[in-house]
């Protein structure tokens, strides 16, 4: 190929870095044998394998399944969508109806479409500290902003910190461009935490007095994946003190499901908004996968659902309870290292001693790499590099089997023990 | 709900209209016993329902198609998409190899993503006159300006009158935000017609004199579904007057294949574009679904694909044969009404008489609706609408059932004899 010229990149593709992920997964392909702790992928031996079949022997007579959806997705499973928030929200009626939902390419999707609908280039969108890395990829790719929100010693966001902060942005004059706040609500990535109940509410009263139309956008895409019992706290949608102001609340059916189907949702309080995802997805996809949303619609509309993410919360309680065991017996915490027993979700939350740096350049990341064996480094999930501390790392324990979990934590303490 | 404060919406939202198809699909929503030839659908009647449950019954048995895929999509399923294209093509090996090739949802997504990946707001696209309403929705919601080519009696674009417009553009200035020129190149939305294979070689001829920045995006979604044989022409990889030009190349598995699964593909010439599309496509959904692809690439596999396809262009010919011979025996060219019989794809592009406008608000339309049928007037496919034909009628003959195509082609007919 002779080539003249070169065409000129938009400012979209030359902001496109490529991602941690992509960076992390090239070093495992390189490197034969070794066991990733790195990717938040879900375990491949519990897939709903017999449901996918069940639902496609059981595919419409009338072919339309595989006939093109809808821009805003199923009826009837936004239907079930919405009675089922209700009923895990402990809500005698759903407060956010059937028509606000939007099947979405993933939870992805949903936050890409609700950044698309609320912020314009430079816009500011807050963060918790830390929080799920992959979102600085979404957000800087649409030239925005972010800013960590302030937060407790015990991982919390700070209402009374969130109130400085947002009164420091008016006075500053920017508080105008703030539009979005991102919280993870459940079973947290990276942290494993969930809100406390008594910050969700506070922060209601804290946008409302001082940022009342910066939206709140609530993850909840671990909720589901609890060990013993649902975390008691609903989401925003049934929250009293988040009345009257403006947010979404998200999900995924990669992390309860199967990531195979590439499904998630998003439900706005505000009809206006749900309106401005759905003719920004329009334009993008005009809906996400028929045949995807009919699975999902089988799995529940045949009762399949509950019982098989039932199953999938012993499955990774256990795992949790192994990872954190062989790093333990490995002897992880005896060289300084701490951690919290997480109550849901797919991912452990490691302080290496403060000292310690992990990052990817790290000689520990090295150590660690040598003994073959990835994981992120915490500082990745930090929107604040000068300020993120650097002993921290990210555990995924869902993929890998129960023995290679265990091989890993030995090969990690072994890597750690070289810097106690 | 007591609403303190509205949020404020981004420029992409305000600039998100209503679709098109969105409105007239409201209308059609109301009228119960309507007729609809304007959602270009395929027929639930030949969907490869027997396909899928193959696909399904026989997934990996390590889970893995259930699992995240990879944002470019199945390794597989790229080569052979890269292998095919090369065999339509006539070539002996993949001009574009394997990894140049994204799996997107739908082609949308495609068109989606290269446009981002090459257009800022403000920038220029260069489209057909008409070309497929919707694209005006995905250049317009990202804030970009879309100009006509000039087109030849026959509907072929205007190679010299592109090469004029062109060195027009210079003049004013205007070349360097011409980003991406935009063409259906078989049996075209709307028009049914394929580009001339002197036209496509001429165009690569004019590009690289007049604006070899520009890069060429060739829509082959109906390229399949061909009636008697596939059309003569090789796409843009094959043709050595735009070798040393940049270009991507697109295609769907909704037409030939089944809309249901949400699969679209593009493939580039510069490992750099596709890169950026990659990118940008992380932020969006980090990968289209995988179990989509895993049907995908199991009915190739398999050998199901191909004769599948098969089956479709006898089905979908024998429906546009019977759409126009039932417009003919309701005596519609008698009224002055003319069209071509298209030689492959799902669309009747048909010319009323010069004065009869056939707009959303005509009596024309109007008068239509009260025989309970609807079509998509032909304005909506021009950038233009000053220029724009207001005699044009889209047809879509694909979804309907053969007794409601003969049925609505006689109301069509009714309809168009109160204006003869």
């Amino acid at each position: 190929m002779k080539r003249t010229d070169w065409p000129e990149w938009s400012k979209a593709a030359l902001a496109a870095r490529e991602s941690v992920l992509a960076s992390l997964m090239t070093q495992a392909l390189t490197r034969p044998g070794l066991l990733s702790l790195a990717a938040g992928f879900t375990d491949n031996a519990v897939v709903p394998t017999e449901i996918v079949r069940e639902a496609v022997a059981h595919l419409p007579a009338d072919g339309s399944a595989l006939q093109y959806g809808s821009n805003p997705g199923r009826p009837k499973l936004r239907e079930i969508l919405a009675a089922r928030l209700a009923r895990q929200d402990g809500a005698a009626s759903p407060a956010l109806p059937a028509d606000r939902f939007l099947l979405t390419s993933g939870s992805q999707q949903a936050l890409y479409l609700a950044a698309q609908a609320l912020c314009d280039e430079g816009d500011i969108v807050l963060v918790e500290a830390p929080t799920y890395f992959v979102v600085f990829d979404v957000f800087y790719g649409l030239g925005l902003r972010v800013l960590e929100m302030p937060m407790t010693a015990q991982g919390q966001v700070d209402p009374e910190g969130v109130a400085a902060l947002l009164k420091r942005l008016e006075t500053e004059g920017e508080l105008p461009r703030v539009k979005l706040a991102y919280f993870i609500t459940y079973y947290s990535n990276p942290t494993g935490l969930s809100m406390d109940g008594a910050v969700k509410r506070a922060l209601g009263k804290v946008f409302a007095e001082n940022a009342p139309r910066v939206v709140a956008l609530e993850d909840t895409a671990y909720r589901d994946l609890y060990f013993t019992a649902p975390h008691p706290t609903p989401s925003l949608a049934a929250l009293p003190e988040w009345e009257g102001l403006s947010f979404a609340v998200m999900g995924s059916f990669s992390k309860c499901f199967s990531p195979g189907l590439r499904l998630g949702w998003i439900a706005a309080n505000l009809p206006e908004l749900s309106g401005a995802m759905l003719r920004i997805k329009a334009q993008q996809d005009f809906g996400s996968g028929n045949l995807s949303q009919w699975i999902a619609e089988y799995a529940f509309a045949s009762g399949a659902f509950e019982p098989f993410v039932a199953s999938l919360r012993i499955h990774y309680a256990a795992k949790a309870r192994l990872m954190s065991a062989s790093f333990a017996e490995n002897g992880l915490n005896k060289l300084g290292w701490s951690w919290e027993e997480p109550e849901g979700g797919l991912l452990l939350w490691l302080a290496a001693p403060k000292t310690l740096d992990t990052g990817l350049e790290s000689a520990f990341c090295r150590a660690a790499l040598e003994e073959n064996v990835l994981y992120v480094p915490g500082a990745f999930a930090y929107a604040d590099p000068e300020k993120a501390p650097k002993n921290r790392v990210r555990i995924a324990f869902g993929a890998p089997r129960g023995a290679d979990l265990a091989e890993a934590a030995r090969r990690f303490a072994k890597a750690a023990s070289q810097f106690a």
